[in-house]
């Protein structure tokens, strides 16, 4: 982790959910040097209790300078980003030199996105460094951290599942998808897992099915630049998969992030839920 | 269509929507022999002044033989069917025959199902006609029936939306998606186009982007049975997708019916919105 990280100044760009923060609560442990960076509308209060910085997308000009004025040699996108809002007619002269790459992006899925930003501050000459080399904890590796395990059938859903996730993965959609007694509840496009889950919970019956069944799975799309946007699990998570009705989740090993880990697990007991950490080979291709 | 729809009775299985209806009507404004076959919890009203039985998934050797009996020749599914909750230990002779079929059947998406189901009557020595073939005009050439017509964005967001679905198709999940400005909002599982549009209608604005924009897509899965469960779009849709701030519907030309036609192309002038019947090579692949 250490080397990943490097020893310069990390800048955290800061999206929503508790992961910026924990980057910021982790960097301030370890006294290292580090910068949170949020753009207008994503600022939140805890944010002043840190070295923290907020910009606009449209004054990228102005971000890469300040970055350099304050020592940052690295940075990390942390947590989820909705595609901003541009006011064009506000961009400075270094968005003015990126704009066509970022128009560009912007016409693309939020993993191409939040890559192209990434590649952009790379050109810049920022080393790009993933969440997950952050926080030593914040992926987990093959196994079941829960009391609870999934049977045969329910590891079919996952498996199918993971189908319907790398049949996107191309086409630059979905992370998460729902998959119960082989009948596919939901796919997630923009609306996120939490919305996902809790339309499922109010499912109709006979689309349903019985309950409990079926497993949420989220995972990397194939071919995705790892330092972004890792697929992210929590304790609302699991909290909104015990309400749809589900059995389980499951992710990657070292392929997602847990927000809360030891709070995740245990909300995953609670409710009697498994989650599965599989290895790649077994959710399949 | 008279060939299609051959001399002999047809029973048509009644699933939802307005389209069993409609075919009942126009099989007895032609004078042509028919009969409803609706299964327990899909029956309505309107069968009671039509030629009407209603049957059990479980008894299925009574269905059979009643069809027989009926003079029945062939046989169109019309409406979207639920997965049937079946009461295995019900099975009567008939049903226990087909049982590992349709077992299997039930572990495969929603189009397996009834392209299962069709295979099954066709052992049985039932013809499968699609419902298409029964409504005249039921399904739309290729063009512009509305006013409004899609400009070079939203026609970009249609074959996004349909590469999607093409991408969906091999794993018999989904027949419609919406796409906006690159971005894809939603995508349907088994929640019912109805339910994929009133979710996005609530997107929050960050997610949703500019309205209006965007455009919903329903096209059959790439080689599926056509005769089973075609998309269908009808003035409820038109309103959903009103309701979600989209410029309009894409659908493959003579690959969606129409639920009422001209209602439909009503609804989408008086809001706007264009439809647009797309030669399939225009979605892209």
């Amino acid at each position: 982790m250490g080397r990943a990280r490097g020893a310069g100044k990390l800048a955290i760009i800061a999206g929503r959910d508790a992961l910026p923060r924990r980057i910021a609560e982790a960097e301030r442990a370890a006294g290292r040097p580090y910068l949170v960076v949020s753009f207008e509308g994503l600022t939140q209060p805890w944010m002043a209790d840190h070295p923290h910085e907020e910009h606009r997308f449209e004054k990228a000009g102005r971000l890469f300078a300040a970055l350099r004025r304050a020592g940052v040699e690295a940075v990390v996108f942390a947590g989820a980003m909705d595609r901003p809002r541009l006011e064009p007619w506000r961009f400075d002269i270094g968005a003015m030199r990126i704009a066509p790459r970022v128009l560009a992006l912007l016409r693309r899925g939020d993993d191409g996105l939040l890559s192209g930003l990434g590649a952009i501050l790379e050109a810049e000459g920022f080393r790009l460094v993933a969440a997950q080399d952050c926080l030593p904890d914040a992926t987990e590796g093959a196994g079941w951290p829960t009391v609870a395990r999934l049977g045969e059938t329910a590891r079919a859903d996952a498996r199918r599942a993971s189908a319907i996730l790398a049949a996107l993965g191309p086409l630059d959609v979905a992370q998460a998808a729902v998959v119960a007694e082989g009948i596919c509840l939901g796919i997630e496009a923009i609306e996120g897992t939490d919305a996902l889950l809790a339309r499922i919970a109010e499912l109709p019956e006979a689309k349903r099915g019985a309950r409990p069944s079926g497993v949420l799975v989220k995972r990397p799309k194939p071919g995705q630049d790892r330092r972004v946007d890792l697929p992210a699990i929590g304790p609302r998570t699991v909290e909104g998969a015990a309400r749809a009705g589900l059995l389980g989740i499951a992710v990657e090993a070292r392929g997602a992030i847990l927000l809360d880990r030891d709070a995740t697990v245990a909300a995953a007991d609670r409710a009697g839920l498994a989650i599965w950490s599989a290895d790649p080979s077994d959710l399949g291709p």
